[in-house]
């Protein structure tokens, strides 16, 4: 703003807010007076919702998820598949596939991929506990479900390469045509895959 | 989400945060998310400031401005043009203008408009302030920046006709082509508008 037009306390939640994504600085300046103007219903709450979050996260320890336990709530969850391990990139991976209910299993979040260009690792991954969690028993199917990105393949790949050993079946999400997508829309590569994998009517 | 799949902190604050304007429940998620994952960096700030613009926010006694100190940083400042009064109706709408710089003056924020359809009548509104402010003997122009709506040009004649008693000019708002607007794209009524208050070059 040109000019100091309101006291740094509200300045300072514009700046803050205007971080968050899918704010910009217009809707952050929106999202603040209405946070300011619904005191009692929202912006209160929100100090205590926020408080609470930031003093209770924890990484789970067993699949990297986030959460206000540890293990989180999947994890301790008892009506979970122990034999399926579906392993994403991000948390919002895990939350994406909890809406589908598409996972009856447990996950792990690898925090990323790998990646020669940013200095991406294994070692900075999520990988070594995974390799544990393979190790056990009771798991016989491991779902890599990461990005259909390069970076996102060339993690599964190397998964793919790590989890022989321990002998378990490992398997990918499947590549197609989405769910109301229109073909005129999609990619060649999409096409192609989703002609390739063609099924029986 | 189908089913538990976080603490409810985190359920809670997707919640809280799904209610700003702009953010819906999906880009909610990812502002919860981007929130946790930078704790020290964001969460515990925004908390704070939250926190700071909650205890000290006030409206201004004088303008009707939303601050945290009374009167505002506005009325308060000694630069600004004590004999011009821009009344608006929303603090958002005092944000716009500063952002424009289009004001040497102070403001007065009714605090909506006029509206029969929801019971809206001037007592409602901060109208009061406003007509005492106009018999202040320094101030001879009120510039009436209400939006272009039914209920704005309403509760713009009624002003009017308020102030008439004491004397002071009264302006509006010029109604024409949005600068970088396209005629193509525009309204009949802007155009009419437009045409009419048509200036020499």
């Amino acid at each position: 703003m040109p000019r100091q037009i309101t006291g740094s306390e509200i300045e300072r939640l514009i700046q803050l807010l205007a971080k968050l994504p899918g704010l910009g600085p217009r809707s952050a300046r929106r999202a603040a007076l209405h946070l300011i103007k619904n005191k009692d219903r929202l912006l209160d709450p929100l100090t205590t919702a926020l408080g609470e979050a930031g003093a209770k996260v924890v990484e789970c320890t067993n699949c990297g998820n986030i959460d206000t336990v540890d293990p989180c709530t999947i994890c301790s969850d008892p009506r979970r598949d122990t034999s399926i391990i579906c392993v994403v990139e991000e948390v919002g991976d895990v939350w994406a596939l909890e809406r589908a209910a598409a996972v009856k299993g447990s996950y792990h979040v690898l925090g990323g991929t790998l990646s020669a260009l940013e200095g991406i690792g294994p070692e900075e991954l999520n990988i070594g506990t995974l390799l544990m969690r393979a190790e056990a028993p009771e798991v016989n199917e491991i779902i890599i479900a990461v990005n259909a990105t390069v970076e996102g393949q060339t993690t599964a790949h190397y998964l793919t390469d790590q989890l022989k050993p321990s002998g378990v079946s490992v398997s990918r999400l499947a590549h197609g045509v989405p769910v109301g997508g229109e073909l005129d829309y999609l990619d060649e590569g999409t096409l192609a895959a989703a002609m390739q994998a063609r099924r029986p009517f």
